[in-house]
């Protein structure tokens, strides 16, 4: 079933996938993934889909997948606001102020986000969109000066919108830790906390999975510096200067998600 | 008519003066402060203030000095905005995105400001308070990927508003430096050439002139930096541990305004 890769050290049992850049950019998919990924499906080749997209919740990022032709479902995605909420369970502490988008927001039921108060554990900041405003910045700012941690859903300096470059969380973020002297706590890629809790889902060792990626620092760099190996695709955002530049090698570097059996 | 001060060195010869915490706290004056202006204009003792205040233009410093009842013109003020707009002057640059409040944008006449380009010489920040959405920081953010400069008009963190502690610009300056990798110019205290403006009005030189604030960095240690010397005032946000964890020694700690005649 699953083909074993000694050339490359341990076999592989199963794949990390991120999504804007591997399986799609933009609003359309990557020639081939459709068929990579049914090709998993009936392979029985375990896969989780791995996100830093911090505008949705993890059911609009199925729906989305879903009108692009992949089945995959919503508990095989994998995104911060869920690695947000584990870490609040473990600390046993439950109430936040969000600053993120209203879809975002659906991933954090069972969170005390809504009295208003500053008297808060947390302080969520994901990529918020038009919820930054003076106001919401600034109550993010009394709930961290009254001592809630905070924390970064991720930390990109952007992405590209359709308009153009877009201010993704980290700026804000590094604006709340200017302003308070704190410094947040990434839940996102590239935290190994953040990979493990796909890994543990699929119940593998980090040594027999793959993490294929578009960023060779977030996801390759991230997912080694975990103990898996990456593939990087050519695909999304990936650059020639960009990985000659990084301190990271990738085990493989592929054309696209298309050409995974080369990997197999 | 100027009394010459040889213990304390150079003969003084004039006053720079901060706003709020040396004439005035919230909406009080500050005890004595009205009868010492009054002295200085009797005795022809030449002064300018210098305020770091970004949200208000001169006009409305003025307005709200003659209300407390001090009687200093508008044409004694010093704030950042005109420190900016000499800046631009003397680069012979003056297209400019202001993120700053629509009265501290009454100081930038002259600016070439509204036709919602991205293809500007500067992006000006201030304390912008509800000017600050996603919408405005994207767009300032995009000006600076197209080329533009970043000039600060300060980069505190905080203040102290009636509601609480509120963002100062010095947060969002850092996260427009986050998201470009540039470094923002600051033009306000305690920039050497923001003092140089009101010493050149007055026609004095540094070491004749005494900078009477409240902050031991921004106010006495700008002001020492740019040859003055610096009378720290306990009032305000005079606290006694910031005076002793500050690398600055100011040359003379005062009770109040009040007590200027002390150092004369």
């Amino acid at each position: 079933m699953v083909k074993g890769n000694t050339m490359s050290g341990s076999t592989i049992g199963g794949f990390l996938i991120d999504l804007d850049g591997v399986l799609y950019t933009a609003d359309a998919a990557i020639p081939g993934a459709q068929e990579t990924i049914r090709f998993l499906v009936e392979e029985k080749i375990p896969f989780r889909c791995v996100s830093n997209s911090t505008r949705k919740s993890r059911a609009s990022i199925a729906t989305k997948l879903a009108a692009l032709g992949f089945e995959i479902p919503e508990s095989s995605i994998f995104s911060p606001p869920l690695a947000a909420v584990r870490y609040m369970d473990e600390a046993g502490k439950h109430r936040a102020f969000l600053l993120v988008t209203d879809d975002a927001g659906r991933d954090f039921a069972g969170i005390c986000t809504d009295d208003g108060s500053t008297n808060v554990d947390y302080v969520i900041v994901g990529d918020a969109g038009d919820k930054v405003t003076y106001a919401s910045m600034n109550h993010a700012f009394r709930c961290l000066m009254e001592g809630a941690d905070l924390i970064a859903l991720e930390r990109d300096r952007y992405w590209m919108d359709k308009d153009g470059l877009s201010l993704s969380a980290g700026p804000f973020v590094a604006a709340l830790e200017t302003a308070t002297g704190k410094t947040a706590t990434v839940v996102g890629k590239p935290s190994k906390e953040f990979f493990g809790l796909a890994l543990r889902n699929m119940g593998l060792f980090a040594e027999n999975v793959v993490m294929i990626g578009d960023d060779i620092l977030t996801d390759i760099g991230g997912a080694q510096g975990a103990g898996m190996r990456g593939a990087l695709v050519r695909t999304g955002k990936f650059r020639e200067e960009a990985v000659r530049a990084a301190p990271v090698i990738p085990a493989w570097i592929i054309n696209s998600i298309a050409d995974i059996r080369n990997i197999l």
